[in-house]
């Protein structure tokens, strides 16, 4: 049996996630090597499925064209976004930058297969969503590796997705789970940029902690 | 800026990735303290979130009597999905262990709230099921920080989940996301319990990574 985690590994682990951030203005074109890209892929494939199922793929993009069809993808998407925001929400959002798919020298898109027989439907049937949800166990995985790798990820989530997957040659049974921007960075902000440019601010635990039932709330934030 | 993760702070991340567990059958009845409960609730509460959203809500229950209901439910729910497997597999299902509601003191509800005005809808209109995604991130981040902490997490996935939902007493307008077992455990096991049972085995990296366009592997896995 592995001993615990020394005192580093543990801070280690808490950096990964505190300091891991929704990266989109800091990329760097620096190439990932091979070798960094199959460690924070190998995470993601050792993330936890139900049944075991394992029901993702890794669809790697490098190839500029093909970044900037991804890219004239999301132009188009935002703005149809855009038009349901007005006066000075309207204004900061159309100055949020929301995805660095071109300046980020590695894009890599997550798929799920819902209906992948391994794990022969183990805990499927009562909530079929289950398979997705091991899927985004995987992205985040990959997420805090790439952050211990001084990697940025960025998930960008406007798009015709139908239009992405044909791109993409995507079979239409899979489902299109995230599309990631992935590279080194000129530096991890302090907080999350949302947070910084006044769009949403950060909740207290508290008020999203709840004991024994439904909102019965303790004093303060658990210790 | 923070400095590069050192080689002990990244093997910690590391770590927590390759040795977390889905566990059920080693919880010991120690006491979780509310210090380490509070650490990991709040890298939950520390998860990306689609336009900083924050969509999540951790229901914390220690309540035997709540659990022996919850417990219930399971076995039910369990007994109808046994009925779809056959021969040696639901003799080899029926043998599995699937959760740890008693033996774990400790259970944790994460339910996500879907129309959660935080974040005013940014990145949401394109998908709706960015803000479960954000959800189970803040799973995934829980999952990772219990490990380091030397404690055992099993998700849940077998229920009726509207019975679930009036038991905690959760708002119908919430999704129930994950049901997770929290405790101290007598060991963490080289393997996935479902691996080393024979029900499933893990596939190779390589057969689910592509490279550009779907369908294109290279050769052996990515190095």
């Amino acid at each position: 049996m592995p001993p615990p985690f020394n005192d580093e590994e543990r801070r280690g682990v808490y950096r990964a996630i505190y300091e891991r951030r929704d990266v989109r203005t800091q990329f760097l074109p620096d190439l990932v090597p091979d070798d960094a890209l199959g460690r924070i892929l190998n995470a993601a494939h050792h993330a936890p499925s139900v049944g075991f199922m394992q029901p993702w793929d890794f669809l790697v993009i490098r190839d500029f064209s093909t970044r900037e069809e991804v890219h004239r993808n999301f132009e188009c998407a935002r703005r149809r976004a855009a038009d349901t925001y007005k006066g000075e929400q309207r204004k900061l959002h159309d100055d949020l930058k929301l995805e660095g798919i071109l300046q980020a020298p590695l894009n890599i898109c997550v798929t799920c297969e819902n209906n992948r027989s391994k794990g022969s439907g183990l805990g499927r049937q009562t909530d079929p969503a289950v398979a997705l949800y091991s899927t985004v166990c995987a992205v985040q995985n990959l997420w805090l590796a790439a952050r211990a790798e001084s990697l940025g990820v960025g998930w960008v989530s406007i798009f015709d997705f139908e239009q992405l997957k044909s791109t993409l040659g995507i079979p239409s049974n899979l489902t299109l789970v995230a599309y990631l921007c992935v590279g080194y960075v000129s530096e991890f902000r302090p907080q999350p940029e949302l947070e910084e440019k006044g769009w949403e601010s950060r909740g207290t635990l508290a008020s999203v902690t709840h004991f024994e039932r439904w909102g019965v709330h303790e004093n303060g934030e658990p210790k």
